[in-house]
């Protein structure tokens, strides 16, 4: 037990990500059922496929989940209704100021995590009054900070500027990872890529599999004039690659972007049109697993990273 | 004691990186003296000052040190004939290919590790029978690998490809991501950018100064159509940014560079003009501490790491 799994009520202090067009109520549940903590992504739900994924999650598990809301979204207000109206006890907010919506979400008895990349937002949480961050590296997939710092630098500059629970995320997908993280100064970790690739994802199968076959270098944070996005190579990475070579501007890539290349990569499966939004880490999963055999694998390999460190003496 | 303590014959697996204008014999046998691996930079010196530094270092340390020699160094056949004469005993070669000199060494009895930074280069290093490895992270100072692999990606995948001594490097400052690296399967640590801000490194107090007052984001993997190269912000950097913004070419960038420059910033002190090569890491360091005060802070916060980690239980 620690101050993770205390805030949460769960088992080990292993969040699953809350991605787009991957996280929905099998993923969620199932991390939640296996000890972990499932998020739900209303980053790619509608208010009413939220509400839908909600009620299947509640029936899919007594165990504690959230869901992760991106500040950025259109129908904030909507989802917030939802959120209050289904009685979500945890809640995950990015992309936007913590200073906003944390008061709001803390006078309806909700846990309040939010996402940052540097110290800077992390001193701005506790301002605002959250009950924990995640601190995500340059490594990590989908939307990333401005400052390109790895979760190896991160990790020990946000604990030493804030004392808040710290989660950790980029890069983590194995047990040994876990550990590191731990020994970085973070109290849980937040796993991405791993989830995106199991068994429950709703990514499309395709998708997983490029995920799986992936290589180093395979993945480049792109997109740097509009958000900065880690983003699978395939050919709407070499135009956008090709492009920022020739020093497009920020309006002309989100042209090339249009509307709806997540959704077509990631959950339609369009693997060479489609925007594949992954970490590096993708490089070291080569198979798909259920997302219990994810959890039992991490926890397992964390405690022989444990017996590994102790056994060291010089 | 490990395979890397084993493998050099010294007390902690702290290794000193070989910097440019950063890594002279007093550094070197400091680091050595208190219990790590010095290393000369061999890549910011000419043959004769190699010479005065190799004999310098061994009147100072009865401990074992080697020489960093970057395989683009214009001297090489030069700087081979020393490191044998003066019967150097560790070489860590760099940018280069590890079969092209690896068997020279060896049979000259030189135990020889290769810095690379992917996992192809990694299987060629274990080929050509180098005795151990170095990965070096994206978050690394100075010279940097084109697929941007963070350390806490890059360990576990180079740990799964070859079974060399696992030398991990880029974000390691303390004891905690000393025992980070382990966790992810690493013997042993290199450290730059700590020592590169210590008292007896080489590099000009003004650039030392700059190095423990840069903040987050305040380096950036640069001339990516050149060599990519890590550097701290400055004026010269600001000329390089702008010209890659304009999309500048590998000619260009490399006029803009001219010769001398990381002389310049790094030995000589001129912090506008001069290439600043540093690591991200450089966020974290706000103090100038002398080499036998870092490796023992390192060592004490590994133990505080491991003692941390084994009283987690789930």
């Amino acid at each position: 037990m620690n101050i993770i799994t205390k805030l949460f009520n769960i088992k080990y202090p292993i969040i699953q990500a809350g991605m787009v067009w991957c996280s929905g109520w099998k993923l969620a549940s199932a991390v939640s059922n296996a000890g972990g903590l499932g998020l739900l992504g209303a980053g790619s739900m509608h208010p009413e496929m939220l509400e839908e994924h909600i009620k299947k999650c509640k029936a899919a598990t007594d165990k504690p989940f959230g869901v992760n809301i991106p500040l950025l979204y259109m129908e904030l207000d909507a989802i917030f209704k939802i959120i209050i109206e289904e009685g979500v006890k945890i809640v995950f907010t990015s992309a936007g100021s913590p200073a906003k919506y944390t008061k709001f979400f803390k006078e309806h008895g909700i846990t309040v995590v939010h996402v940052i990349a540097s110290s800077k937002f992390a001193v701005k949480c506790k301002e605002a009054g959250v009950d924990a961050i995640v601190a995500e590296g340059f490594e990590a997939g989908g939307h990333n900070g401005m400052e390109e710092t790895t979760t190896m630098t991160l990790i020990p500059i946000i604990r030493k500027v804030v004392d808040l629970p710290l989660i950790a995320a980029g890069g983590i997908a194995t047990g040994g990872a876990m550990a590191a993280a731990f020994a970085l100064g973070a109290d849980g970790v937040q796993v991405g890529t791993r989830f995106a690739a199991s068994a429950e994802s709703s990514a499309h199968e395709s998708f997983k599999k490029k995920i799986i076959e992936s290589k180093e270098g395979d993945t480049r944070l792109m997109m740097k004039k509009v958000v900065p996005v880690r983003l699978l190579k395939n050919k709407f990475f070499e135009d956008i690659e090709k492009a920022e070579n020739s020093c497009a501007t920020a309006e002309e890539l989100r042209a090339i972007l249009g509307k709806g290349r997540a959704k077509k990569g990631m959950l339609e499966g369009d693997i060479d049109n489609g925007e594949l939004e992954i970490g590096q880490i993708s490089a070291y999963i080569d198979k798909i697993k259920t997302a219990k055999e994810i959890v039992d694998e991490i926890m397992t390999d964390f405690e022989a990273a444990k017996k590994r460190l102790a056994g060291l003496t010089f």
